[in-house]
Parts: C-alpha cells; sequence; structure tokens
C-alpha cells in the first residue's frame, strides 16, 4: 500500500473546478474544523474532508485501480482515515493495518459483484458501491468497534451504496468516490454509538448483493481471508485517464517514438479489450472529464505528442486543432482475445508506411508494475505546483516512513500547515 | 398535501433512539446553525437538518404512503424544504408548489421502478432510491435551478438513490428516507453552483433504471404529467406500522370490538395480500422498531388492546405476557386475490364460537381516507407531549394555513424558538 501515489493524486486534482464547487458547499454547511480540505486553507468536518479530499484523489482518474473488478480503491478508504487521523491521533502502524484492512475488504466486495459467478450490470460503478464498505471497515478499526458494531457499520455503509458507469466524464465520476468515502465515515460514527442495521445486509436477497447483482455469490468475500491479498492486485496507473485506456497509450507511444518529424498519419488501427470500448468510448471529448474516457483522445495525443501526462488532459490539448482531427481517424475493434492490459496498434502513414505496436501489457499492470522512482516522479508532478520543491520532498518521505509516524494526521498536516 | 401530517410524525419520532444517536454525530460534525433540529433546541446546517428531521418523521412508520409502490413520499421533500426555508425565506405558495412538485416527480419515478412493465427486485427500498429525486427536485425549484442545472440536480440525486429493505425493523429503516432528504439537499446545492452531471443519468441503461430495473419504463415518469396527478394517490396512515399491516389491524379490531370480555382466543387466521407477508412477515419481533415490520405482533395488539396506536408499538406491548403468545397463534395466510388495503380474519374462541370481519378498503386506504378531525387528532397525539397544548394548536393552525405564510421556515420556527 503506497499512501504516496494517493497523497499526491490529492493534490493533483485539489486545484479543479468540481473541487472548488464542493469546497464552496462545504464552506456554506460549516462543520467542525477538524480536518483539512487538503491544498487550500480551509477546515472541516471528517466526513466533509473525506468527501473533498476523495473527491481531488479521484477526479483526475489518476488514482489507482484494481483492475479485475475496475475498482479505484485506495480513495475512499485513505481519505477517510486521514480526515479521522487528523482529529483523533492514529499511530502509522495502526493508519496502514486499517488502510489495508478497507481496501482488502472492499476489493473482495468489488469481486462479488463483478466476478463470476456474478453477470454485472455494466452500470455498476462499482468503487461507489463498495467504497462505503472499505473506508467503514477501516474507520471501525481505528474506532476499535466490536463485532456488532463493526458488522453495523458495514451495513450502513453498504446502504449508501451508491453511483453509475453512465456518469463517467462529469463531476459525478469524482463525486462518486467521494462519496463513499463520506458515507463510510457517517456509517463508522453512527454504528459506534450504536445505530443498530441489519445482520445481513450484505448477503440477504433483500440487501446489498441482492439488489447490485442476480447471482452473486457472496461467500466469495471470504474464501481464503488472511492467507490470499486481493489487496495485491491493486496498481498505479502512470496516465491519468481510464485504466482500460492505458494499453493503448503504451501501443500509440511506442509507434510514436519511432515516426519521423514530417511523419503524417493517415489512419490509426487499435485492437483493444471490448471493456475499453464500453468504458472508455467517448468519440468526441469537449472538456477534460470527457477525455478521462475517451481512447481516442488519448491514443491521438499520445501519437502527436510522444507523451500521456498531466498536459494531454488540458482543454488546450483536447482543443488542439491537430488533436481533433486525429482522434477521428482512430478506428478501434473489440477483441476479447486480448487481455484488459493488451492493445494492439497499426498505424499507416499518408506515405504508405506502416508501423506495429503489440502491448503484451501495459505500464503500470501487475506484470508491469510503476518502479519507485517512476512513483515518486509522479508524486512530484502533481504536489509541487502546490507546494514547492522543499515541501513536496517533506511530504513524499513522511509518506515513505508513514508507518514510523507517531500520529499520522498532524505529523502530515505540519507539512502544510507550518 | 398536508403538511401537518410530517410535522406531526416529526415531533411523534424526534425522542427515539435513532435519533438521539444521530443528533450527537451531527453535534460532533458541527455544520452552521441553519436550521432546527425540530424537538430539541440543536441546530445544524440544511443538509443535517433535512436529515434529522426525516429520521424522525420516518422512524415510526408512521407517515404517509403512496401505496402502489409503497413509497413514503413527504419525508424526503418536505424535511428538505422545510430546513432549507429556515437558511432562507420562502412564502407558503412556493413552499407547498415545490413540496406537490417533489411528491408528484418522486412518486412517477417510484412507479417506474415498481409497477409494470418493471419487475421489481423485492430487495429494492424505494424512498431511498427515488427520495433524493423528489427532494432535489423541490429545492432545486425553489432556488430557481435552470433546466440544465435542474437536470444535474435530478442526476446528483439519482446517484446518491440507496438502500435496502433488508434493513427494515433496524434503526436504518429510518436512516434510508434520512438520507434521501440530506443526498437530495447536497445534490441541488451542488449543482446550483454548476457541479456537472450527466444529462441523461435516469433513464440511462448505465444508469439510474437501468441499474435498479432491467425492464423498467422511464417514459411512464412524464406521462399525462401536469394533467394527471399521482400525489392524489398518497394517503395518511393510522396505524404506526407498515401499511400492508393495516387491513388486517381493521380487521381484528373489528372483531376485538365484539368479543366478550372473558373470551379466549384460540387461533386467529388471517388472510393478506401477498406483500403484507413479504414486507412485514416478522414473526417474533423484539423491538419497537421490529414490531413495524411484525404483522403478526399488530394483529395480536389489536385483538388483545381494541388498539393499535403509539402504546401498542412500545417495548411493554411488545413483550406483554398476553401478547407474545398470542402472536405465535395467528397464521397469517398470503391471498394473491385480495388488495392491498384488504384482509379478511378469522378468529376462533375456546368456547368454539367463530368470528369473521371482512375489510375491503384499510382506514386510511385512498377508498377510506383519514378524516381531518382523525388527521388532527394523530398531530395532536404526537405534538402534545413535546409542545404541550397550546404550542401545539398553534403549530396545527400555521400548518393548515401554509398557504398564507410570508415565510414558512421563521414562521413556524417561532412556534418552539419562542
Amino acid at each position: 500500500v503506497r499512501s504516496s501515489n494517493w497523497m499526491g493524486c490529492v493534490f493533483g486534482g485539489c486545484r479543479e473546478p468540481a473541487v472548488a464547487i464542493a469546497a464552496a458547499v462545504a464552506a456554506e454547511t460549516g462543520g467542525a474544523p477538524q480536518a483539512s480540505i487538503i491544498g487550500g486553507q480551509q477546515r472541516t468536518d471528517v466526513a466533509g474532508a473525506a468527501f473533498l479530499n476523495c473527491l481531488s484523489s479521484s477526479i483526475l482518474a489518476f488514482d489507482d485501480t484494481h483492475l479485475a473488478t475496475v475498482t479505484h480503491p485506495t480513495g475512499p478508504v485513505a481519505a477517510a482515515l486521514f480526515a479521522f487521523s487528523e482529529k483523533q491521533a492514529i499511530s502509522g502502524e495502526d493508519f496502514l493495518n486499517a488502510l489495508a484492512l478497507g481496501i482488502e475488504i472492499q476489493c473482495r466486495m468489488s469481486n462479488v459483484l463483478l466476478l463470476p459467478p456474478a453477470n454485472p450490470n455494466l452500470g455498476l460503478y462499482v468503487t461507489g458501491l463498495t467504497g462505503p464498505i472499505g473506508a467503514a471497515v477501516a474507520l471501525g478499526r481505528v474506532l476499535g468497534l466490536d463485532e456488532q458494531r463493526m458488522v453495523w457499520a458495514i451495513g450502513l455503509a453498504a446502504t449508501q451504496a451508491a453511483g453509475f458507469r453512465e456518469t463517467h466524464g462529469t463531476m459525478v465520476a469524482g463525486f462518486v468516490p467521494a462519496h463513499a468515502a463520506r458515507s463510510g465515515v457517517s456509517a463508522a460514527m453512527l454504528a459506534a454509538r450504536g445505530f443498530t442495521c441489519s445482520d445481513c445486509t450484505l448477503e440477504s436477497a433483500k440487501g446489498f448483493v441482492g439488489v447490485f447483482s442476480s447471482d452473486a455469490d457472496p461467500g466469495r468475500a471470504v474464501e481464503g481471508l488472511g492467507h490470499r491479498f486481493e489487496l495485491l492486485s491493486n496498481t498505479y496507473k502512470p496516465y491519468p485517464c481510464g485504466i482500460v485506456i492505458h494499453p493503448s497509450i503504451d501501443a500509440c507511444l511506442d509507434i510514436a517514438n519511432r515516426l519521423d518529424c514530417n511523419a503524417v498519419i493517415a489512419v490509426a488501427a487499435l485492437r483493444v479489450h471490448p471493456l475499453a470500448l464500453t468504458l472508455t468510448g467517448q468519440r468526441e471529448p469537449k472538456t477534460p472529464l470527457e477525455a478521462q474516457v475517451s481512447l481516442f483522445h488519448w491514443a491521438a495525443a499520445a501519437l502527436l505528442h510522444r507523451s500521456a501526462g498531466l498536459p494531454e488532459m488540458q482543454q488546450t490539448c483536447i482543443d488542439d486543432p491537430a488533436i481533433a482531427p486525429l482522434r477521428a481517424r482512430i478506428v478501434a475493434t473489440p477483441d476479447p482475445a486480448l487481455g484488459r492490459d493488451q492493445a494492439i496498434a497499426e498505424v499507416e502513414l499518408t506515405s504508405g508506411a506502416t508501423l506495429c505496436a503489440h502491448v503484451e501489457h501495459a505500464r503500470g499492470s501487475l506484470s508491469r508494475p510503476m518502479t519507485d522512482p517512476e512513483l515518486d516522479t509522479k508524486f512530484t508532478a502533481q504536489t509541487c505546483p502546490r507546494l514547492g520543491r522543499d515541501r513536496t520532498e517533506r511530504l513524499l518521505s513522511l509518506c515513505r516512513d508513514i508507518s514510523r509516524l507517531q500520529s499520522v494526521g498532524s505529523d502530515i498536516a505540519a507539512v502544510w500547515t507550518e
């Protein structure tokens, strides 16, 4: 579990318009100044700060991914825990234990809804459904809930499970995980005081599994619990866009790096895992948020810019008069024989020459994970514009050494409050 | 639309343990003191007050019901509007218009999910799914949202749709509508400031209708809109328990009133609409919340107490050594030929005599609505213990004349703040 990836993404997203709007609503709402809205001076209550900080970490689609279920597990759990740790001291060790537990349970519940025997509805925004559970479990652990109250906390969290894939490409793509973080906090706080819930909210036919799936097996959630760790399948993104776009980006970057400066692309043909078109088939993105779910935008940007980073998600790149027409000359074909981390690209130049690239495993995938230096570079690129170089270095080293901190919230928040 | 029924239910529920717990969490959370937590001195922000007041109005299962869908529409809408009206002046006329609009849209969306061609999952807690939409529409109206922002508000509300029938019989039965109220407020406030959402969150296959139903027709929502008023099918409850129990209560009260004082019941056989057993089949309730969904408890209480009011939902009645064994001697058989407001009871005495009752339409049903004096009595029974007789009278007359108020929130809150 790398807390630095989450914290870097918070800084990366904290100045986005969606966050500014939500922070204005939080200011109007009030809330005891218990925790930081990271990236500014405003403070609010734990649930509100968890919401805002998870919105920041999610809004650029740059956070982590459990690829088998396309869950982004760290946001809701880390945002809930970090906000709480500013109100009540938690040691680094306890923080990491709770973070790992929340992510593990969240990914396992995502498996229940998304993997066989479940035949999932494509509209399920799984981070919104299982995020509240992960956050509530993590917070329940640091609150020391007994078994009955932990069961209620999980039930209260599941009761707030919500969100649809339809809203991808809008600010609500970030709202859903943020709402999950807030819901998990609310669930744990209510359960801690004895707010009752059913003992089988998750597994009942009239509960979580029954409503969100007609064929899921809730027993999957506990298979090998404590022995097999689902969180080891969590990965970190090199590019700020939908994870299923990444193999296509790699293929296009590979080709772009072999192109002459004056080569002109006639047409680019991609073969992709079918989910890539289902989730990221946006043909003509108009905004950075729409571009996050546009395979075509990122393929075009990678081919022309030879890069796929934060600049490629800016409005200027989306409106670029060279990029937009190239998006229209990209054809993408679903190929069920490909894995989710695979893609094949074939580019034909106006000269008649063709170049091919076959990506076996995308950068950042489980088989080809981002290295520590790459993750540090990603952290710095997102954090430095907000904190400057010295404080960025200090924050990175605190995140790296989080297990040794006495009090995570105050030790880390000191970086931006001192 | 009777605002007094909702307000009375708020006072009826405001001292329940679930409300005390949630109010303690609200106190810990803070929140600008914009609106009353009705029934006490504490104030909090609009979204928090909407949550608390809807929890109060829902927790005794005494609020209103749209029987075709078993939606309780007024709670989320009225709680959101009333809390907002304490922050920003709204005339009685505007308040009523927004309340009617919110309830209308909520009931119509419930029809989409629950009525043919939809084949609904029995776990759907429809008030939690459509309540956020009703509340957001009502608040969006008083905020004067333009069409685009109203669409976003509805989408943000649908994004927070949540809750399962599994949690009935626990405090979460009240949490779900309360969460709907809060979600509606949050949706309208974010949309008002330009937080974007999809334009087809409701009707998309990857959105609200697609996730919560495989066969619903979203077009139902707008059939005859402005001509046919679904809110005219809303009804008020004479008994504080699940609406599908009511015809059995009427049948048992009818028989009880014909019994000799020393008659001893050997067995009672009920024939009920199948939904009555699905939703309220709790055999051995241990708590007042479980009793709300126990057909058997209310039949036994009605037979022995000749009454089915607030005293019959108390723990003392649930634990009564005469009531508990009688619950075990009640047999209930589902009969698809019966309507939801119908029931047949046959009671056999130890003397061998039998008494029958056939209820064609339950008290409080559309065909036999509660009268104004009955509703006033219900209001007074719930409000008087909190406010005393004089202020109860004053509050009732303000609710009756709400259309003439200049500023609903301040005019009404004056009853408990002066």
